[in-house]
């Protein structure tokens, strides 16, 4: 059984509003189960909703719809899903009923537009929309389909997206899973840093041939990560859940020292689990990351239990006078160098008094590559209660991506002395 | 002439990724003076691939496709397209020498995985992708639809965001622009920041309603700023662009403080531009925003003209030892207070050796909040070399967006500093 969503308004076209609704919905279906087979998105226009109407019910036995149900002038959803079941608007009381309280509850008199809003298609069944004026609408319809057993179900929604993510919630998924009983599905994502797409799929090609034919394999690249996702599907949801880790579990052992987490986790989240837990402090000394490091650190709540603060270092007498660098470890050696990360590490660790530090130093770029060290060249140090310890990388040519790609390399490195001590 | 996006991949049904590619795509184009007539978003799966071009061909004279030509088994777009098309893949030898050079920028060899890459439709134009492996690819093909003329085209691109979107500003649009000639269009938007869209919308309101026909206005949004866009259209370039210019300036009359720049300006690169011009130099010393500050400043190419860098003193400790900021004041007056960002100014101006100082201290939340200082309180002072002032605001519930908030707030007042003095 197939799912499609169509979701109307021009806004979405020219690009004014990002579609959420779509990731919202198709997440949400895939988590009950549910196979999302399209989005359609279309402006407010009475021939292209007929027609993606009738193409979607073709290819879908369920066709879910949002947008273009509101009050304004611009909304032409309704009377056109009207036209295209055969029915007609007609006064619904209890719509209208719903109305009336929601607007007494925000202290305004019903306007005639909003009073409008209760004329509900006859041959449908209306859905109560607890957060707004726009009710939802459930239609059912022949759709001449070689194999399609019964009607063709249609549910018109709002666009606003919490009062469509409320219907979807309380009704919509609830009514689909007891009339379908989905398939069991169940992902896992798996979360690698420090390689590159295509060397993850040389390494586990083998095991992705032997794949069962059940669970499918997606590589979701991002500057500085790739994330796998299994995802299993099958009758028993047991089994289905056995699958998935089981082959996860393989995957772990063919690629340990690029994981650093599954699902959600983050690896800034995940530096401070291990930091709290070992009730231990922590600090950074940055160059060519400018903060971003401390800025992924303290965007995680709660982080002020464990992380005391920065020095960011990105001019050499900053280097010198707050993190105690030799002028000349810098004369030297460069800015970019062992030596120098070395010695911002011990500085920090020192001058702000915490138990661990990252440092980072590196040409971020457009400028400042030389033959020796390119753009992209940087060298990260850990200062730990026991030890410093510092790694050099080359990432790539885009500023952007080279301060992402070093501040995830950076944490990770933490994250895995954390872990093995 | 409409034009139709195509956005291959699982991971966007299953709303994994929300799809930023199409609204992208969709206010590029339109930007452009083209007419986006859908989107469609489909998985990565043969048939349904063929479908989709199919129907996009009949609806609309381009169409153009994202995603799925990555070099892991789960991408099929390509060898689909050769099927759409009638060709077949062959060897490119200029495609492999970008690969080739790519990989060796990166300092690796290339992988049979990435090689394969280098075969391309033989019937099709490929465009240069100067940010990864996969190359772009143009098509032309007949599709029979009453009243079409010519050809329709298709232009397969990576879904990965930066390397679509070079090819389509760098090649795609430029090119579309010279076969289609779109109506003139002329976009303008204004900068606005510390003022709600609602409030915005009220002062406006009168010049709005009296805007010309040509003329729309369009509110965005986004954390900290709105941006006001007027897009005017018409048959005649210049007449188009001198009544958008004379709204724009009577727009700017209205709402003087609130408007920072237009258009691509942003605050970090305005701030370091005024920097550069007096030669003067700029630290933070950041509580609250965690570094956000320090890496909006040196995200800018170039930065490290002016920026020396920051003590992020999360911790009261460090607000003590590195910006000297007295016990006496963070126990009197609290670290969310004037008295202590003034320090932090101070302490940072005199150990960072700079003239310009930002210094933030406030509850980002969710934690943390009182009675008297509720989560969004956030004091911001600037030093400058003639003075010391601080300014105090509420901002809202959520953590990230009070980060965003109060770092915007702060250049801004940075900014207005800088440009009356």
């Amino acid at each position: 059984m197939n799912i499609e969503i169509i979701n109307i308004g021009d806004e979405l076209l020219i690009g004014q509003v990002v579609n959420t609704n779509a990731s919202w919905m198709g997440e949400q279906l895939s988590l009950a189960g549910f196979k999302v087979h399209q989005f359609t998105i279309i402006g407010d226009t009475r021939e292209h909703i007929l027609e993606a109407l009738w193409r979607a019910g073709e290819r879908s036995e369920v066709v879910l719809i949002s947008g273009g149900i509101g009050p304004t002038k611009d909304d032409i959803t309704k009377t056109t899903l009207c036209d295209f079941f055969g029915t007609r608007l007609v006064f619904n009381e209890e719509a209208y009923k719903d109305v009336e309280a929601l607007f007494a509850r925000r202290g305004y008199a019903v306007t005639e537009l909003n009073r409008q809003q209760a004329y509900m298609p006859e041959e449908c069944l209306s859905i109560v929309n607890n957060f707004g004026t726009a009710r939802g609408m459930w239609f059912e319809k022949d759709i001449p389909v070689p194999g399609r057993q019964g009607k063709t179900i249609y549910v018109s929604m709002p666009g606003v997206p919490f009062e469509m993510q409320a219907m979807m919630k309380d009704y919509i998924i609830p009514e689909l899973t007891t009339r379908f009983h989905p398939n069991s599905i169940y992902h896992k994502t798996i979360m690698t840093q420090g390689i590159g797409e295509s060397f993850l799929a040389q390494i586990i090609e083998e095991w992705e041939n032997n794949l069962p034919q059940s669970i499918k394999l997606a590589y979701l690249p991002q500057p500085g990560m790739v994330r796998l996702r299994l995802s299993g599907t099958g009758d028993d949801e047991t089994s289905v859940h056995a699958l998935v880790e089981e082959e996860a579990n393989k995957l772990s052992l063919l690629i340990p020292e690029y994981i650093y987490g599954t699902d959600d986790d983050r690896l800034e989240a995940l530096v401070g689990k291990l930091l709290k837990e070992k009730n231990c402090s922590l600090a950074t000394a940055e160059s060519c990351t400018g903060g971003y490091i401390a800025h992924l650190i303290t965007s995680v709540p709660g982080s002020s239990a464990y992380f005391k603060g920065s020095i960011i270092a990105y001019d050499n007498d900053v280097k010198e006078q707050m993190l105690g660098v030799m002028p000349e470890t810098l004369e030297e050696f460069g800015a970019v160098s062992a030596e120098v990360v070395i010695e911002m590490a011990i500085g920090a660790q020192s001058n702000l008094n915490v138990d661990y530090v990252i440092s980072i130093s590196g040409i971020a770029g457009p400028e400042g590559g030389t033959k020796d060290k390119p753009v992209g060249t940087t060298w990260i140090a850990i200062a730990t209660p026991e030890e410093v310890f510092s790694k050099q990388y080359l990432f790539g040519d885009s500023r952007d991506r080279n301060i992402r790609r070093a501040a995830l390399q950076a944490l990770n490195l933490l994250r895995k002395n954390l872990l093995s001590h």
